[in-house]
């Protein structure tokens, strides 16, 4: 049905400018062309920004290796870069969760409390509402410097921050301050959520983790 | 420079045939739409396999939600799913550890020896057997079902395994016994690799994460 349209109206257009089968062709990749062009792919802050989103299994796909020795390199590059950043951002949440640990419990006790304690469930809520401000902080910050409604930069950030990376949308490197931005937001966000999971999670995990490494260490034969 | 010759291009060809900006804003939307067709993306199948790579946070990118009401849709689906799919791969990957220990252990004894014990180390030199034969086992396949060289077969299964998902290899959706492979060597594959992870780095999380929640408990004052 659409094909058959696409094809009536190619025809139709064909009869009224008398063109030849080479310069259709010819217009055909002017128009391609005018798809936004990928400058500076791969100069310092892209490729930057490329190794950034293979680490974190981002992955938008904006950029990808072309060749087949720059498939290899990255292959090992995700294969050393995955588990370092991994524990790196598991190891930063952890420092995170402490620190709002200390200053709830500081904060409770300027409110009064005679034995301040912070329970795992005051810093949930704590991570929920950390979440909650990183994603409206940078839908704001995106919305302004790319351009986009205020839901698409929020929803940007949520595919972005989850590591899903459709690469529908991509805050492209523009101008150093801003670049500078993007890689610092990605990455404190990461830090932010990787909090959370490592408090919500990682307590599951490690828990049902700790309960087989007992089991394996006393089998029954 | 590029950009510049383009327009010179474009308005060459515009005096050759004469036509109005609005014809060659018709003819670029048709040469736009000569791209590839997304045939058959929302039916059953390609929706499972949509959901999929949300939840697991692959993300290809070759599909993805067009409409806002979509978008808002899969944010609450990804928010959900992707913590439930990051416990169960990390709970089967656990059982997966335990059966090949289980094994290890029957297979020690037969050789006959005395006291058979399992280390940690022999789980590590099984799993990393087991990661090397799921790349290299969905590499012949995807290569005879897609036609893809080897090479590219083994790097989009590393793409795919590692969550990053470029997107610049999709197995795509055919005929019904091909698409039901593709979804199990997904899920089995994140499993192995899972199992991998539980292994290998979860122990230091989990150790961490221990250590920071007895300081926790034992707060200084
Ligand atoms: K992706
Ligand atoms: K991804």
């Amino acid at each position: 049905g659409r094909q058959r349209l696409l094809v009536q109206k190619r025809g139709a257009l064909w009869r009224k400018f008398g063109f030849s089968a080479e310069d259709y062709r010819e217009l055909e990749r002017l128009a391609l062309r005018r798809a936004p062009p990928r400058r500076r792919q791969w100069k310092f802050a892209g490729s930057f920004y490329f190794a950034i989103t293979v680490i974190t299994t981002i992955g938008y796909g904006h950029a990808a290796p072309g060749t087949d020795s720059g498939k290899v390199f990255y292959m090992f590059y995700a294969l050393l870069g995955i588990p370092l950043t991994l524990v790196t951002f598991q190891s930063l949440g952890e420092r995170l969760n402490a620190l709002v640990r200390c200053h709830l419990l500081a904060a409770k006790r300027c409110l009064g409390l005679r034995r301040p304690r912070v329970s795992t469930e005051n810093l949930v809520v704590a991570g929920l509402l950390a979440c909650a401000t990183t994603l409206a902080f940078g839908a704001v910050a995106f919305a302004h410097f790319e351009g986009w409604t205020f839901f698409h930069a929020y929803y940007y950030c949520f595919i972005t921050l989850t590591t899903i990376g459709f690469g529908d949308f991509v805050a492209l490197q523009r101008k150093p301050p801003y670049v500078a931005f993007s890689f610092h937001y990605i990455l404190l966000g990461l830090t932010v959520i990787g909090a959370f999971l490592n408090l919500v999670v990682l307590r599951f995990l490690a828990a049902s983790a700790d309960g087989s490494e007992r089991a394996a260490r006393d089998p029954s034969p």
